[in-house]
């Protein structure tokens, strides 16, 4: 089997960390990544400050296969990201022609097109991640993918890197409920688990209609072993006295 | 003025990483701690992984004053934060006797009562968090705060510190909104931050009604300061010709 390819995702901006804007990003970058074969290993929310920046990217673009950020890429002087790169790389920022050239289509004031145009800027040597939106392009600097924080723009930018990153075996998820709770079948499934050890059992409570239940949850990357777990817990779920409602499999 | 207080929150689940559950618990806690006067400055979203948890809790409670985590209290087999706590701390687990005695209140078999007792187990040293909800506490050891992943228990819990942590400066936003593209105001936008270095001017674009607009928020302990800055700010607006709304003060 390939090896699993790793990723961490840097949610760059205070406006998450002070409690202002709920965070959506990640879980989109998730599921999206998780479709092509990439995991994320980390996520970490950091502040507008150009020296937690630089470390975070430069300890991450080490440890793992990619480096997906979200945020601070605008025209404003919160906006950092671009220059934090440059810097992580040891490289100068530079006016890039093509988004400058989108840049320049829309007309503007030349106070207001000077603004605009700090959006062209990215580290020497980056290439472009198209941006669907018309707005301006994200830019990719070795294996440190950088996109816009605006969730629908950065959507579209990580949209157009399908099919560009290299890719693992992709993990699939399948899942089953029970109204059980989980102290209930905690010890049988902890020794699921450790017959198992390829797949990865998750066990999460839940409340609906009154009554406590668990969604249990194997995420593996061979559906026959998936199948063979599921049956297992299935299983141990009706010996519990209870009957299991099978969610199947999903990516 | 007294010293910021400064926090980390440690975000400990695969489903997260996954995109299986989109989180909340981050805001909430930024926007409760906020409130008293403690800042979060990064959150880190980690896997159910041993060495990852304990080098992470260890990290952060060198560099932060406080440490809150969520995720990993329960009985099943993938609950590993207590043990991982108690790793970093380099002490033993111990069965504690309010947590046991709680959870021994409601009657179950044997194995079930076995597997329930799991979640007695704290650090040695540590205190509890107690929890409305009539579940199992939570418990702190030294500055870090372990607390459960499900919202309506973290936050029951949480609230159950208010008063209990020391405080810093209560940091305030005072937020205008005006239908301008950042661009049309990035330059002016940037003199007034040069200038207000003890205020945070963070901008932020949205799309309403069909059209651009930047929601301006000006962060800082100084109300008079605050007024002063927003007063510059509106007459940025009124100079690029658009009527600036001022969304006012909030916590």
């Amino acid at each position: 089997m390939s090896q699993p390819i790793t990723a961490c995702v840097l949610i760059i901006g205070n406006e998450i960390l002070s409690g202002r804007t709920q965070d959506i990003n990640l879980n989109h970058i998730a599921k999206t990544l998780g479709g092509w074969g990439i995991q994320i290993h980390e996520a970490r929310v950091i502040p507008d400050d150009v020296d937690v920046i630089v470390s975070a990217v430069n300890q991450s673009r080490a440890r793992f296969d990619y480096v997906f950020t979200t945020g601070g890429i605008g025209p404003t002087h919160d906006d950092i990201t671009a220059q934090c790169i440059a810097q992580a790389f040891n490289v100068e920022l530079m006016m890039h022609p093509d988004i400058a050239a989108r840049i320049k289509q829309r007309p503007a004031p030349d106070d207001v097109m000077a603004s605009r145009l700090l959006m062209a800027r990215v580290p020497t040597g980056a290439t472009l991640i198209d941006n669907p939106t018309g707005g301006p392009q994200g830019f990719a600097m070795e294996n440190v993918y950088v996109m816009a924080g605006i969730p629908i723009i950065m959507q579209a930018m990580l949209s157009t890197l399908a099919g560009q990153l290299n890719s693992g075996p992709v993990v699939l998820s399948r899942s089953i409920r029970a109204f059980l709770g989980e102290s209930q079948i905690a010890g049988e499934l902890g020794k699921i688990q450790a017959k198992y050890s390829q797949v990865d059992i998750g066990s999460y409570p839940f409340f609906s209609n009154e009554r406590y239940g668990t969604t249990l949850v194997i995420r593996g990357s061979d559906t026959d072993l998936l199948e063979q777990v599921a049956q297992d817990i299935m299983t141990t779920v009706r010996a519990a006295g209870e009957s299991p409602e099978d969610l199947g499999l999903g990516a």
